[in-house]
Parts: C-alpha cells; sequence; structure tokens
C-alpha cells in the first residue's frame, strides 16, 4: 500500500504535470505583480542582505538602480542600496523568477504566464540575450540602453502580438522542443525557434510593430539584419531580428512556466516533493511541498564548465539564478538526454547527457507525462524531486547553468554543470520529519 | 596507396562537401531556369512517357496543365499529354529538383539557389504543405487555389526578402537542424523554423508584404491565426502564417541545395559515387560521377510505413520523388540518429534510426564535414555512395519518404522508409567497368 507522503507526492506531481501555463500579456512589474512596489527589487534566489550579496547580483541591483533614475552612476547606488532606500526581495516570493541576479525592478516589463488549469499568474522579465547584460551583474550604457529598448519597443509589440494571437502555451513548446535538441534551461535555440514562429505574424499585425521608434535606441542589430544599416525598420523588423539574435529569447517566459507548475505543486501535506530551487549567488535554496515558505538555505557551488575565451574558472561566481526552477519541474538538466548538443556549450561528452538523464530518474517520483526524450523510446522525463530520495540515495539534482562573473560589471563568462548543496535537503528532511 | 577511382571518390566527394548552397532569390521558371520553355513540364526521377506513368505522377500534370490553362479539366489534361502537346523531362535534366511528383510547371515560382563556391544555380518549387496537394497527385480547387497564391503572393513577398536580406545560408541551416532533431528530408520542423527566424524580419520590410492582397484567394490559415478570421491581414503575416503551418516550409529549398552538392561531385573521371538518386514513381534511377548523364533504372518499390486515419498500405504508389537527393549527399536517411523522433512518424523504434546511420557508413566514402549527429559523439553524416560498396557489401542506401496514394487526384496517405533497386547499382557497376 501507497504511504501517505508517497500518496501526497503523487497528487502534488499530478498538479504538476497538468498545470498548463499560457504566455497571455506582458505588463510592468509595479502594474501586474500583486505586492510589487516602487522601491522594491526582486532578486533570483532565497532571501539575502545587500551586504551578503555577490558580485554579479549587486552588479544588477546597480544596474536597476540606475535604470529605474534612483541612482546616477554606480556610486551613488551602492550607497543607496547600503542605506537601504530600495528593499529586497525572492522574485519567488511574488510568483516571479528570473535567470541569474534575476533582478526585476518596478518598471521593467514583465511576461505574465497564465496556468489555464488551476488559475493564477506567474511571472518573469524580459531576456537581454547572451554577455554583457543585467542578469549577469553589468550594468554600462549598453546594457541600459538595451533594457530601455526592451521595454519600450520589445515588449509593447510582443504585448500586442500575444493579445492578437490569444496567447502562446508553452507547455507544447517544451516539449516539441526536447524533440529537437534542447533540454529547456541552458540551449533553447529550438524553443526560441517555435516561439518566434508561433508569434511573427501576429507580431506583423500590431499597430506598434508598424512604427519607427526613433526616439529609443535600438541595440545593434546590423549583425542579425545587415540591411538595417541603410534605414531604421518597424519595430516589428526589429522585435523578430532581437529575438532572432537571441536563442534564449523563450527562456523567461519557459522559467515562468516551470514555475506555474512548481506552484501547482505546493502546499500539498506530508508531501516531501521539492517545489522551489533558487541561488542567489550566495546561498541556494530550497523548499518543499508540505513545509510552507519555509527555505533550506546553504552556500551554493562553484559550477564546472566551459570558459569563453580570456576567461577561467577562478573568475566564476557561486552558482545563480531562479533557472533551476527548469530542474524542479523534470526539464533542463534532468532532460540533457534530450540535448547531447549541449556539451559543446557546457562540456562533456554527450554520453554523459544521457547518463545525467538516467541518474535523475532515482530522485524523482514520476516519468512526466508531457515531457518526453525520443532517444529514450520517448520516455517521460524524470520529474518531482523527492527529498527524502536525495538524502538516502545521495544523488544530488544536475542542473545546467550560465556562469556568471564574480566582479560586478563584467557579465557571462561561460556554462557549465553544477550540483546543490546536500546540506539543503538534510535541513528540509528533518523539518519534514517534525 | 589510394586506388584511381578512391581519388577520384575523394575529390568528388570534397567537391560536394565544400558547394556553399545559398537561396538567393525566386523567379518563374520559364523565366530563370535555362532551357526552360512553354510547354515543358518537369517532374520527378528518371525520364518517362505520359503512358508509363503513376497515378500521383498523372495527378500533377493534370493538374499542372489546369493550373497553366492549357485544359479546363482533368478529361482535357489528359487528352492534351496523351496527344503530346505538353513535353516532359527529369528536373534533373535542368539541375532542378522537386519532392514527389516534382512537377514544375512554366510559370511556377522556383527557388534559385546559388553555389557560392564552385557558382552555377539549382531549383526546386515552393513547398505546398501536407495533405492535398499537387505534388502527392491531388489537383482539386483547392489544391489549384493554393498554387496559385504561393505564385502571387507568397513568392514575391519571399523573394523581395531574399534579396533584402542577401539570401539565406541553407548548408548552415542543415547543420543546426541535424542538432534538433530533422533529419532534413522527413522532418524538416526545426529546418523551417530556422528558415521562418531567418526571414521573418525581412518579410516584414517588404513593400509586397505591407499590402493586403484581396484579388488572390488565400488559403485558409485561420487553424493557424485565429485571429485572421477578423480582416485580410497583410501579406507579409500570411506568409508568415502559411510557413508556421507547413514544417516542410524549407524542404524544397534544402533539396535544390542537396542538388548543388550533388552537382558539385558530378563528372569526376573514374568516380564511382552516385551523384543522383531519384524516382518518378514508376522507376527508380540513379548517376553516377563518371558516366555522364546515363541514367540506371529499375522499377522503384513500395515504400514501408505509417498510413494517416482511414488510408493503407494497399493505397501506397511505388516509392517517388526527387527528395531523395538528401540521401545522396549524407542527411535523410543517412541522418537518422539524428532524428529519433521521426519514428512517430514513418514507423519502428528510436534504435533503428541509428543502426540505419551506422549501416550507411558501410556504403559511403567520407563522414560529412559539416554535419555531424551529437548523439554519435558528433560524427559526421555517412556521406558519397560508393556503387561499388552498395553491390560488394548487398546494402542499399536508406531513404526516409512520404508516400502518394496510388490513384490520381487523393494525395499524401503517409510515411516510411524505402530502399532503392539493387539493379540500378548493378548496372552502373557494369557500366563502370566498361
Amino acid at each position: 500500500m501507497m504511504s501517505k507522503i508517497d500518496q501526497a507526492n503523487q497528487e502534488a506531481v499530478q498538479r504538476m504535470m497538468q498545470s498548463r501555463p499560457v504566455l497571455v500579456d506582458i505588463g510592468r512589474a509595479k502594474d501586474v505583480i500583486p505586492g510589487m512596489k516602487e522601491n522594491l527589487f526582486l532578486h533570483a534566489g532565497p532571501p539575502i542582505t545587500w551586504e551578503r550579496m555577490s558580485g554579479p547580483l549587486k552588479g544588477a541591483i546597480i544596474g536597476g538602480l540606475i535604470y529605474e533614475r534612483m541612482a546616477k552612476n554606480a556610486g551613488e547606488a551602492e550607497a543607496a542600496a547600503a542605506a537601504g532606500r530600495v528593499e529586497f526581495a525572492p522574485c519567488h516570493h511574488y510568483n516571479a523568477v528570473g535567470p541569474m541576479a534575476g533582478v526585476i525592478t518596478p518598471s521593467q516589463a514583465v511576461f505574465m504566464i497564465e496556468d489555464k488549469q488551476w488559475g493564477g499568474f506567474t511571472y518573469s522579465n524580459m531576456n537581454e540575450g547572451y554577455g554583457k547584460v543585467l542578469r549577469y551583474g553589468a550594468y554600462d550604457d549598453e546594457v541600459l540602453r538595451r533594457l530601455r529598448w526592451l521595454d519600450e519597443v520589445y515588449a509593447p509589440v510582443v504585448k500586442e502580438a500575444l493579445l492578437l494571437s490569444g496567447g502562446i502555451d508553452i507547455k507544447t513548446i517544451i516539449a516539441q522542443a526536447l524533440h529537437m535538441g534542447d533540454d529547456g534551461h541552458n540551449r533553447n535555440r529550438a524553443t526560441t525557434s517555435l516561439f518566434i514562429r508561433a508569434i511573427a505574424s501576429a507580431i506583423v499585425e500590431t499597430e506598434y510593430g508598424k512604427k519607427r521608434v526613433y526616439d529609443t535606441p535600438r541595440p545593434d542589430l546590423t549583425n542579425i539584419c545587415p540591411f538595417f544599416k541603410e534605414t531604421r525598420p518597424a519595430a516589428a523588423a526589429e522585435v523578430l531580428a532581437f529575438m532572432h539574435g537571441n536563442d534564449l529569447t523563450a527562456l523567461n517566459a519557459i522559467m515562468a512556466s516551470c514555475k506555474s507548475m512548481a506552484l501547482a505543486a505546493h502546499g500539498i501535506e506530508h508531501s516531501t516533493l521539492v517545489t522551489t530551487m533558487a541561488r542567489n549567488g550566495t546561498d541556494f535554496g530550497i523548499r518543499v511541498s508540505s513545509t510552507g515558505e519555509k527555505w533550506f538555505t546553504a552556500p551554493a557551488n562553484v559550477p564546472d564548465g566551459l570558459y569563453f575565451s580570456g576567461f577561467k574558472s577562478s573568475d566564476a561566481n557561486r552558482d545563480i539564478g531562479d533557472s533551476v526552477i527548469t530542474e524542479t519541474v523534470g526539464i533542463g538538466g534532468f532532460a540533457m538526454a534530450a540535448a547531447p548538443a549541449i556539451v559543446s556549450f557546457i562540456g562533456g561528452k554527450p554520453a554523459a547527457a544521457f547518463e545525467a538523464t538516467q541518474e535523475m530518474y532515482e530522485i524523482t517520483v514520476a516519468e512526466n507525462t508531457n515531457f518526453n526524450i525520443p532517444a529514450l523510446d520517448f520516455r517521460g522525463t524524470p520529474t518531482g524531486i523527492d527529498v527524502r530520495k536525495v538524502v538516502e540515495k545521495g544523488i544530488l539534482p544536475r542542473i545546467n547553468t550560465g556562469i556568471a562573473h564574480r566582479e560586478p560589471g563584467i557579465g557571462q563568462v561561460g556554462a557549465g554543470i553544477v550540483l546543490p548543496p546536500m546540506e539543503c535537503f538534510i535541513e528540509a528532511l528533518k523539518e519534514l520529519a517534525r
């Protein structure tokens, strides 16, 4: 007979898999995220004070303060943060998620994901692309100009297209992308391609997309569309070019969709299922279905991976970001067997990708009914991490991740694999035993 | 020491892999294909007379005659064809290729692929989508309306976008798509997604794309874009919707690009490399690098595969189409290990996809330097079929294919796998021995 805990875990994982996240709209964080306010900055991972923040998170906060015109430069921004002129809270406390530093400031545009099965909304910001970007702790003029363009050109066009088209079913996109070489976390070429083709016609038909927006400087898109050199194209063309130039275009909407799934599994009495994993660049934290809002934290590890030219492992910050929400619901590192080409980005051999997925069946309670892997005979991905199994078997969840430079202001330096600290799971198990 | 033949084969396969096909333009067949004329219809496969044509090829010829206004109905068209009022020739004789029936009529729009390495152009028509389409032998009003829309709305928009953007590098798209679950022949979800995102911005910026073309009836796109119900959208939005609704959007450009590669390997003295494989629905034919324009033909086999609801294996026509040009240059069935999800479309188990690729290394002379398969540790695809090896080892090239109904007027009934007849290779080897 199934134990009370096993029954609870089955209920939780079924709810997780039944969640039906649809990207329906875009709004300003302070207008649409309940509880969001003018002087509140959200960040990735468990709660943390300014003093304990790592370089990349501090860098993103500095950039956010300048972007919000609460500071003129890095010095002013650091002083403002140290003086407590802005409050900090985890994205997760507001049903939001953000990759890497995960900083969401009040006036930023956010994706709104509606769970069509269980109701409610989850949120994430727009993805800025690779390299020197706010979420990796960079904050120079180029970074801030790009953020401005995202909020003033990109977001309004995509919002109008979403309303016109009736939204994008993100779960279907993830399912297809796992048949197209993506893991849904580090490799998002397929999700992004499917996202673009799903919304392209609607983007063409937006009113805002027809405009040529001369008053907002645009990021340099001439390497993507050389014909942009001649004249400023319509906003719709710029938006589609930016999407094409950024294989992570779909990532943030996928993360918010995964948050929707994880949320559906949260709050089930007796369940030992992990419903949050997140890192702030200093600590790794988890939350569990039956233990409410309590975080179980421990120092985050440093990822192991491949570095961009000019960077090395001693440049790496500790593990950072909410993107591990993907592994929490059975994709990302758990679906690596779907994405053997990912090793050219994170290192290792394709065989290791298959082993990673195989191992994750040991610590999960279900095979996903939505997401499966052709090369494993269409077996469902390992889904729903059981805290008990992690501790008993001594097997930690495998996480695919980007790597941020440890200093503020620099950005992404590589990508790789990382494990959470076992202490989080041991502490959670102790709490569950109480 | 390498034999004269082996040296010639290496030269041929290197030329094949160095070919750099870029989709640069679109034109009317009679205006751009050298030698094309008003009363000439091109078709797939080796040469064939009207009398010996199979049902789907006859159906496509009938449709082509009505489309060209050379006949008012099927009866008139059959009489015209039987009376010799139109000439027939293989697409391959004009450096063109067409999927399935492969009928290219004088006024149809064709993709123009330029080989940036070796010079020269290759051609293919626009892809019509799935099911009831001319290339599968259907010719009712819906089929003809769609062809009209392709020539009058779709082609002009895509042409303008190609000229604006400077063209699309198809080889890069194929290489990426093999890391995204495509084989490049039967499964083209990734190539099509990459094609769409590469050209979307340029489509937005075309002048023709901004028009609402009310005088050409459009295919029903409301299942793809429900918001089209309200009003007729801009041509650019229709074009992007049609592309999104058809995972074979990129196929014909890929085929013409493969033709470019095969052409580069043709005409090398002493080479035993296969440079053409093609079927007209009655005969399978091959041509070899060092034996000029001579075809070696034998009756085509019937494919083995999965059938759409309501159809069965006795409905299947013999193997048909020029799309086997993909296998000729090392993708399609030869790259099946890249596309394990394809088995849900053609039948069998994912393991068989890996075996298919492994076996093809036995009959080929190179591992492709452009196209590789992540799950096989990024090994290059088996490329360059050596007639000698096929005959000596008794191993035939594996071909992924669509299945046409044997009667004219019906269309696609399934998809599967097929083998060429061994006689073609034996006859070629005899000729080579002379």
